[in-house]
């Protein structure tokens, strides 16, 4: 499914659903910005689902929720930034499940039903003692609105993500809400990110877990900005029922509902790039006539994270001929004489060479802050977007100053 | 085999073997740089081998001299810069053809005898006007010197790449010369730079062949700058056996030629990330203790690429976390808790935690121009370097502005 109907400008966020609070406060993990988050649904039957980071090295906070997400069932999110809690060793790990009790103390809750977060610098310790203030203070400030959370929860962001849709489930009224962070260090396969996703539906673990997969397949796992995939990044769902609507079975509601979490997901999603570290320009590379929705999902990662590429958009250069390069080293067989490529509306390239005058108006169609790179394979009819966003010097600048 | 013992300032060029006479002069396919290179052999039974870019978009020179190549001859090689003669279509092939001809012709040989390589934008047709006046004047300006082709084929390089090394083989000694090109678009698999070998060693096609592979696989194929493939990318040999040194055969004179060859071309594949676009340190990623040879290749190419880690280094920061976030994501199963890293001599990480104290030095290790990251995976007994450069907003500078 390739949705472009999105608005990045979606009211709601994780509070929209019925029966969810949360908060976001300062601790003192970051200097002078929130840096704690919590989320916490009131209704006692809330099932969760969660799609972790692909990388090998995994923050304790993702190994903990594997586990405990596991049982399908959770009622609260503990989040911190500044401190990604990975490559932390054992005391990491005993850090993480110090997290989930001090959130179920303040929330009178069992430790296994609140699930952890952490995002920011990798190989340091969480500075517990903060933390241990932190989250009964939190847990006392949760409120009706996402706004603070999805504050407390960003790194180097710009600007908050939220989203939210609504969607009728056997006649009544499902409504679903997200909140998303990151803005470097993205990259397909997976998020490379954190999201929250809420939802007061009424759904079984197994169709959740489903759900939350289809929706990471076409949302977070299509956005990269640097190629980089990180230790932590974990997109979660939590289901709690408080809608009053029946429980989601297979058929139209199960899919309208999946169409509702894509749809959030999906606008969460194209913020990150939209937000990359320096980046001006939102960019849909998006690849058609592929033999494969494989392929063209490879053909257009590997444009979307070419430096070359990024580097031309930035520059406004229609200099075509880094697509085609990049295009060529996707490991996926294609036929340059077979290659079509518009930027927006104009030609670019036909049959593998360049359309002559088309410089110009190419230069034109990258000045947009929302550029769309089309390519035409020409071997098949299968299509796949990724979003990302043009390169600059200042994710140099932010990068070589990080830590 | 890893070789560390190859001097970047190595004194000789294409024309240190015996027989071999170049050129390279301005004949206006840049404005106001050397743009063409011709290079020839004055034997007559001249063998020849080339490693090709694996891009499936592949320049007309490139198409061509898989075919002419295939026969093991060449006496002559013509490149000209500033237009790589990519995504052309039929007029681009017809062009590598005629460049051929009128090499051939200003040479006495045939038109198969000729190689041809360019390297330069995408997607615009050479200047063939200035081509057509300039390959017989580049004829006449053959001489026993590299320097001018050296000096010809760069695009953004600041700097030539020549090399040269000596062997014995049965009691003659043979002389082993070279000449690189590369500043971006540097990546493994293959070269993505362009590289001419010559010697004036007696060696038969097949051998040459294998020996040129063998080299490359070590050399050109491990280094990146930013992690792009070009269309253009190839690395030629030519031998001459104007030495008078027997034909080669398999054995010790075999093995050694091969050492040669491979001293060779590590030292100007090395000098091509020393040149990295905007660079300022040249690093070895060396990865220690893996499972299999291309278990380590992949997750020192994986680091390697990585920005975070090449914003990092330049940054002088020792935020190994970024490693261990790379390293995870290399494809390769990793067990972070065994994994230990230096930078130079200093120990950072040690069964995959941090070693308190090891920043401040680490910064120190970091300052130096050439730096050594090295991993240790802690599983096996392979080890694989792969040789890369910072990244500083030079790199996005240059590549925003350049066509």
């Amino acid at each position: 499914m390739e949705r472009s109907d999105i608005s990045l400008n979606i009211p709601g966020d994780v509070c929209a659903p019925r029966g969810f609070l949360a908060a976001g406060i300062h601790c003192g993990v970051k200097k002078d910005a929130a840096d704690l988050a919590l989320l916490h649904s009131e209704e006692k039957e809330t099932t969760a689902a969660a799609v972790f980071t692909t990388n090998h090295v995994r923050a304790a906070p993702v190994r903990y929720c594997e586990e405990t997400v596991a049982g399908g069932r959770a009622r609260a999110i503990v989040v911190n930034s500044g401190n990604a809690n990975a490559c932390t060793g054992a005391e990491g790990m005993a850090n993480t499940r110090e997290m989930a009790r001090l959130a179920a103390g303040a929330l009178s809750l069992e430790a296994r039903e609140v699930l952890v977060a952490s995002t920011g610098i990798i190989g340091e310790q969480l500075p517990m003692e903060l933390i241990r203030e932190g989250i009964p203070r939190a847990a006392q400030e949760l409120g009706p609105s996402g706004a603070s959370a999805a504050e407390a929860i960003l790194t180097t962001d710009s600007f908050t993500k939220t989203a939210s849709a609504t969607v009728e489930i056997g006649g009544v009224e499902v409504t679903v809400g997200g909140m998303a962070k990151g803005a470097g260090m993205i990259h397909p396969r997976m998020a490379t990110t954190l999201g929250f996703l809420t939802t007061d539906a009424r759904v079984r673990p197994e169709i959740l877990r489903e759900v939350l997969r289809e929706a990471v397949d076409v949302s977070f796992n299509r956005i990269t900005v640097d190629g980089e995939t990180s230790t932590n990044d974990t997109v979660f769902l939590l289901a709690n029922g408080a809608s009053g609507a029946p429980a989601l079975e297979a058929g139209d509601d199960r899919r309208r509902f999946s169409e509702a979490v894509t749809a959030v997901a999906v606008g969460l999603a194209r913020m990150v790039p939209r937000d990359g570290e320096g980046a001006k320009k939102l960019v849909e590379v998006r690849v058609d006539g592929a033999r494969s929705r494989d392929d063209a999902v490879r053909c257009a990662e590997r444009v979307a994270n070419s430096l070359l590429v990024k580097t031309a958009i930035r520059g406004e250069d229609s200099n075509w001929g880094r697509v085609m390069a990049a295009l060529g080293s996707a490991g996926v067989p294609v036929d340059e004489e077979k290659i079509a490529m518009w930027v927006g509306d104009v030609l670019l390239v036909q049959e593998g060479v360049g359309v002559p005058g088309s410089m110009e108006p190419g230069r034109e169609a990258l000045s947009a802050d929302t550029v769309l790179l089309k390519i035409d394979l020409g071997l098949g009819s299968e299509v796949a977007s990724v979003w990302t966003c043009d390169l600059g010097e200042e994710y140099i600048r932010i990068n070589t100053q990080y830590s």
